[in-house]
């Protein structure tokens, strides 16, 4: 049995009388039962993963894993596939968005090299996981095998292993990789069923030429690999993505050791899907932070069944969003463990 | 020449062309134009206001204003009226959601008395401006004379000052008072023409019958009390609310100190309406937070057109939603200031 078979086993649903149990400690805070929504939600959510009622604050981390995509050659991106292993740099020297709002957050960023183009040096603090030069172009053939798909979710469910061995107990994701949102557009459509037209967007900023080419890229990947749904690796393998195989290790990673991972943007959102293809109770341990422009992510929040904290029109991807929603997991935590009740604070209980 | 007076004249436009600059300062960051959405907003709204490029990081505090209402009397709300007295005790021992909230987003919390029915010891860290044991019953005269609305609304603009003066560079805003959404109902409709029903929630949590009371009770104070919109000040003291006048107060002179202040739900929108029918140019300086489960925020927030960054089903107050917002605006600083440019990370820019 592989590693990830065995993986994929240990995932249990979230322990929802652990987040009933939340609930009502939370009944009993100064204030109209309920009134602070989706926070009390994100609390008991937390709670009934980490099977704790009231959890501590938790330790954080954003896992960025970066790969280059063969189907870039295809002429769907604003930028060059080189930007990919520039940026890689950029984040590992700490000047990237998500390197500012990570420190923001009080979270360590987790720098991973799937399989970029021109590799970086290793001395820059960059975890080198290469699976080779980017994937293969899936409009040609399959964008890996499914022994590298398989070892790419292995790196990614190892990656959140160690983290979490080591005392991070709350995992943000995020992405990097020229034509990315590609491999995630041919993957939301092949998972979900939905048409390529209705879950390809404009990724990083394309002109209307390339975005019709990008939606006839898709339409080709999908009728050269069509989707089995009793084999959801197979379907990954094709299409590919290292960094979004990786990325769906660390959720199923993640949520095998109950710990909750909160998504970023579309390309992240596509990688939990992955994962809850591969191990459906793991929907259970996501978080939405935010519902961003790409045209697609709508569908895939939808297919996992979670809904975005923060509407802020971001597309950036990286993890910025995950960063910037680790504050509100923190504060609705804070809530649990330190407000008043209303017998504590001598207050009124109308029982609204 | 009144300080309300000369404080409304003092009142200009943000600083458009300020923004414009960090905007551009923003795009040579290593990420693809306007990726970071709403977030560059923010920044570029901040920056604006301040007057300044690159401002740095704000200093904050969180003003809670808390009243009672004659109109609690008619029974539209889930809460006897004794409750606000007992949480603004319970706001200065650091036990509500709000204290909780600011604690994490490193703000300073301002608990203010503006007229509760039953007086809190002055021991206990609270700012008495008291201006009565609560408003008058709407629905049989003027809330409040317009000598005290002017009163109410400098409390609010002295507040503001002393703080800024004090080096407060951000402010949020929260309310606390039994039956305030019924006040707050009755002003929105009166200064946006919407009808009662539209603009009239259920508040803490109210049942059917009640609901319908309270909507009865809007539609009688509005027609005792028929707007003229030529004088903003004349509906605020007939509809009144010492809270919300504090708060549009506070607005108010934070518009004319060029600090922003971030609203939480429907109240503090109605008083920032207020304060923007007072001093159009205001709006320019408000940040919208959450958008409330309460019916008629939408309205009002239209009306002085903020669009709020997070939408999480609050329906709480006491400033909890400009507290969660407070680490949003950090962020969209830190970003302005920290992220490497294209060319000092050595990163292509495709100019998408």
């Amino acid at each position: 049995m592989t590693r990830l078979q065995r993986t994929r086993d240990r995932i249990t649903g979230i322990r929802g009388e652990i987040g009933a149990g939340s609930q009502r400690l939370l009944d009993q805070k100064t204030k109209p039962r309920r009134s602070l929504g989706r926070l009390e939600d994100l609390a008991c959510q937390i709670a009934a993963i980490r099977g704790i009622p009231v959890p501590p604050l938790p330790r954080k981390a954003v896992v960025v894993m970066a790969a280059d995509h063969g189907v870039a050659e295809e002429g769907v991106s604003a930028y060059p596939a080189e930007v990919t292993g520039q940026m890689l740099l950029n984040f590992a020297r700490g000047g990237a968005a998500i390197n500012v709002l990570a420190r923001r957050a009080g979270a360590e960023v987790v720098v991973v090299d799937m399989g970029v183009k021109n590799p970086v040096s290793a001395s820059e603090g960059i975890r080198s996981q290469r699976l080779g030069p980017g994937t293969a172009n899936f409009t040609r053939g399959p964008a890996m095998s499914r022994e590298t798909a398989t070892r790419a979710v292995e790196v990614g469910i190892e990656l959140a292993e160690e983290l979490i061995g080591g005392g991070i107990t709350l995992l943000g994701i995020g992405d990097m990789g020229i034509a990315n949102t590609t491999a995630s557009s041919a993957l939301a459509a092949a998972y979900t069923g939905a048409s390529p037209h209705d879950v390809t967007g404009r990724g990083t900023g394309i002109d209307d030429e390339t975005y019709s080419r990008k939606i006839a890229v898709v339409r080709r990947g999908l009728a050269l690999h069509p989707p089995n749904p009793q084999d959801p690796l197979d379907t990954l393998a094709r299409l590919g993505g290292f960094e979004i195989a990786g990325l769906a290790g660390v959720v199923l990673g993640s949520a095998a050791t109950k710990v909750p991972v909160v998504l970023d943007g579309f390309i992240t959102s596509v990688a939990a899907l992955v994962a809850v293809r591969l191990a459906p109770p793991a929907a259970g341990y996501l978080i939405a932070s935010h519902r961003s422009v790409e045209k697609g992510h709508g569908v895939v929040l939808e297919a996992i069944g979670a809904k975005p904290l923060l509407d802020l029109d971001l597309r950036l991807g990286e993890g910025t969003g995950s960063a910037l929603a680790l504050g509100l997991v923190d504060a609705a935590l804070a809530v649990l463990q330190e407000m008043a009740t209303f017998e504590s604070a001598g207050v009124t209980d109308s029982g609204a």
